[in-house]
């Protein structure tokens, strides 16, 4: 009977934040045409299991008397890109492509919870997904829409300006290849431990797997490379390494960095480290950070896939990316920097005399509602102070005395005015509860 | 690669469907002062396990590498109200009395899946929760709201009309007392059944529990008692049954019934079968049907319950109804009685007449959605008979042709008119898909 780490639930005026933060994000990624899908919670471990080493963090799902018509072991998604993978080769015959969709569902990992790591968290996804082929246009697309987001979200709920980091996979190969490695990904994976085990932890495993001091001062010196500039171009070619792979990753990058920068100035930077680790990217890739939060991590990541969906000799490339609405919104309701200033969506508390006319109180709330205005009767007949009190706690910012033709008082100026239930008009800005640094409001 | 029976999936126009009926709940809700809260998804076996023989369906989630960290058996929630009564007590001291929430989640049930039963199932819940006493008219409440919300689904969304059966656990509990039964909730369970096995099954099981044949007969003859009529009250006396608890569930079922047959007459009727089984009801208890589908069973249901929530001595009692979202929908989307009438959000696809000005279509789209309209930029800069092409597959009302000051034309009925961007105003009936019956299409 009591909270279970890593699952987090908000008071009524926290879930309001969410809520606002979720109907922003449906309405920029509508503006841009994306269609709304939602999956199962469920996938069978074979799908959840292909790219590797993720099964540690999945939670098995069994029926507690199973039997054998659960033959598939189920578990829950841990993203919601497998997912989207799975249906789109399943409807693919219902889809027009380019397939444009955004998810925004809970995904569940059983990591280690901390402030920013959560074992349920919602995700919100946006990505493009083409039949055979996908243009590359479609990758700064995604990204824009995503920083379009971020921005809104910023604006109107104050989660802070963000940086995006962008690197492109076949960049990283061509390097690792043009060094002479032959297990590129293997190099990959250690690199992308950087910010965890530092330069002597990656010195070290690099070292045991055999490679050289000299290529490894060149792959770290790789990695530290991270510009807003256009010089960065030179700087990755005065690495000296020539390969084909690399060239055409570089390009990509320069293309795709000059597309955003041009809309996003000063918000985007090339960095070599990042990687996106096991993921199943194959070109660009890329991470959201808050720019005064930087602790809180990635908020936001994705890239371009050539063969996350692919059905025999059919493929589905792709373009994505998924922001981590949890890992945004928990630590700032928590804290009590975002919260609605009131519990209850109701604008007026129509208030009872004695419970022999709670039915005209019920007609005024009807006429009320009728206009759109969200509004309760109260609970109970006691002294109006009382009832008042009640209205107060809840926040609601009027209350209703009498019938149809009454008198409405806002508590929070005591201004009272004669009204007719039918047509009385609430100030616009008080119809919805708005969203506040309640912090603020510690005196 | 396949659906997993019992967990329904929405192709985009079907997923539409839902975040209308969604967005219209959560509208009729806000409207009468609820607050929404979600739960987490997972509880510990021990809470899912209070109502006793549920256990069976209940789906058990565990880390794949559990260790000593997970020291609770979870699962996952069958349904909102237990993870709600759990929620009253964690946060009671932060919540305001009585407390008005709806909750829109999905529950999952290990049920043999089947029409109208999902193994993963969405529910639109509301409850309305007193700290120590609730006044009896907020049953009528919750009623009303949930009437409301059928009235305005079916007026939107064509699902139909219901019906509301009502029923009261006090007077069905009393009249098993009256009758000398010493274990009236055993009766219960057993009368629950009599729609799946019917009175002989019923008798049998009676009279295997030692009750005479002449009790028995008026253990049925109580369930057959429906009406709609004010006479009910005679036919419940005339059994000729005094119990005191019977008494008082008599009176309090038909305040309830004459106050929710005044807001919606011919809409409810009184039927002393139902009883909502082995739930934690204690009074008032409510199931709602489709009049014209009633095979796919109860698509609502709630009570009165005055104890599902408490701690040590204090008590919670609560009344509330919960509406099976995906009962109802997935049954007409999947037959395509449901869709909307284009599968993407956009009003307007902008053709793109070589790759070099993409970036002019995009100031387009980027003009059009400062005004509120969906919109795309079409994805080559093939010939436009082609590029109009996937705009009509995708049931695109409208294509951009030029730059800011461009023609736009309506494809379905060929109109082309010279439009700014900046001031081009869509039909208001075409800014969003509209829901249509789309087996009326088929010619």
């Amino acid at each position: 009977m009591a909270a279970i780490s890593g699952f987090p639930e908000y008071l009524p005026a926290g879930r309001r934040v969410e809520q606002a933060a979720v109907a922003l994000l449906e309405s920029v990624f509508s503006l841009h045409g994306f269609s709304s899908i939602q999956t199962r919670s469920l996938e069978p471990l074979t799908e959840l299991a292909r790219k590797g080493d993720i099964t540690k963090e999945v939670y098995v799902v069994r029926r507690i008397h199973a039997d054998q018509s659960d033959r598939d072991e189920l578990g829950l998604h841990y993203d919601l890109t497998i997912p989207f993978a799975r249906y789109v080769l399943e409807n693919a015959g219902h889809l027009s492509f380019p397939f444009r969709r955004y998810q925004i569902q809970p995904a569940w990992r059983g990591e280690r919870p901390q402030e920013g790591r959560y074992r349920e968290f919602w995700q919100a996804d946006i990505d493009i997904v083409g039949d055979t082929n996908l243009a590359g246009h479609h990758d700064g697309e995604v990204i824009a829409v995503m920083l379009e987001a971020c921005a809104r979200l910023d604006q109107e709920l104050g989660i802070g300006a963000v940086r995006m980091r962008l690197n492109h996979r076949q960049l990283i190969q061509g390097y690792y290849e043009g060094l002479g490695l032959t297990d590129p990904l293997s190099i990959i994976q250690v690199v992308d431990k950087l910010d965890k085990i530092g330069a002597a932890g990656v010195t070290e495993i690099l070292d045991g797997q055999g490679i050289t001091a000299e290529v490894i001062a060149k792959i770290l010196r790789f990695a530290s490379i991270s510009s807003r500039a256009d010089s960065i171009e030179q700087d990755l070619r005065a690495l000296g390494v020539s390969n084909p792979r690399f060239d055409q990753g570089l390009t990509e990058l320069m293309a795709l960095f000059d597309q955003v920068n041009q809309q996003f100035p000063g918000q985007v930077l090339i960095d070599c480290q990042i990687s996106r680790g096991l993921d199943y990217y194959t070109g660009a890739v890329f991470e959201v950070a808050l720019v005064d939060n930087p602790q809180l991590g990635t908020i936001a990541a994705g890239g371009r896939y050539d063969s996350l969906a692919s059905q025999g000799k059919r493929r589905y490339p792709g373009v994505g990316i998924s922001f981590g609405l949890t890992r945004v919104l928990a630590p700032l309701i928590k804290r009590g920097h975002l919260q609605a200033d009131r519990q209850v969506p109701s604008v007026v508390m129509v208030l009872v005399d004695d419970e022999p006319t709670r039915a005209q109180a019920e007609a005024v709330a009807k006429a009320l509602r009728t206009n759109g205005i969200p509004c309760e009767v109260s609970p109970t007949a006691a002294k109006y102070g009382k009832q008042i009190q009640l209205a107060d706690r809840r926040g609601i910012p009027f209350v209703w005395f009498g019938g149809l033709e009454g008198q409405v008082k806002n508590i929070r100026s005591g201004d009272q005015v004669a009204a007719q239930a039918e047509d009385w008009i609430c100030p616009p800005e008080l119809l919805q509860p708005q969203i506040i640094d309640a912090t603020d409001l510690a005196s």
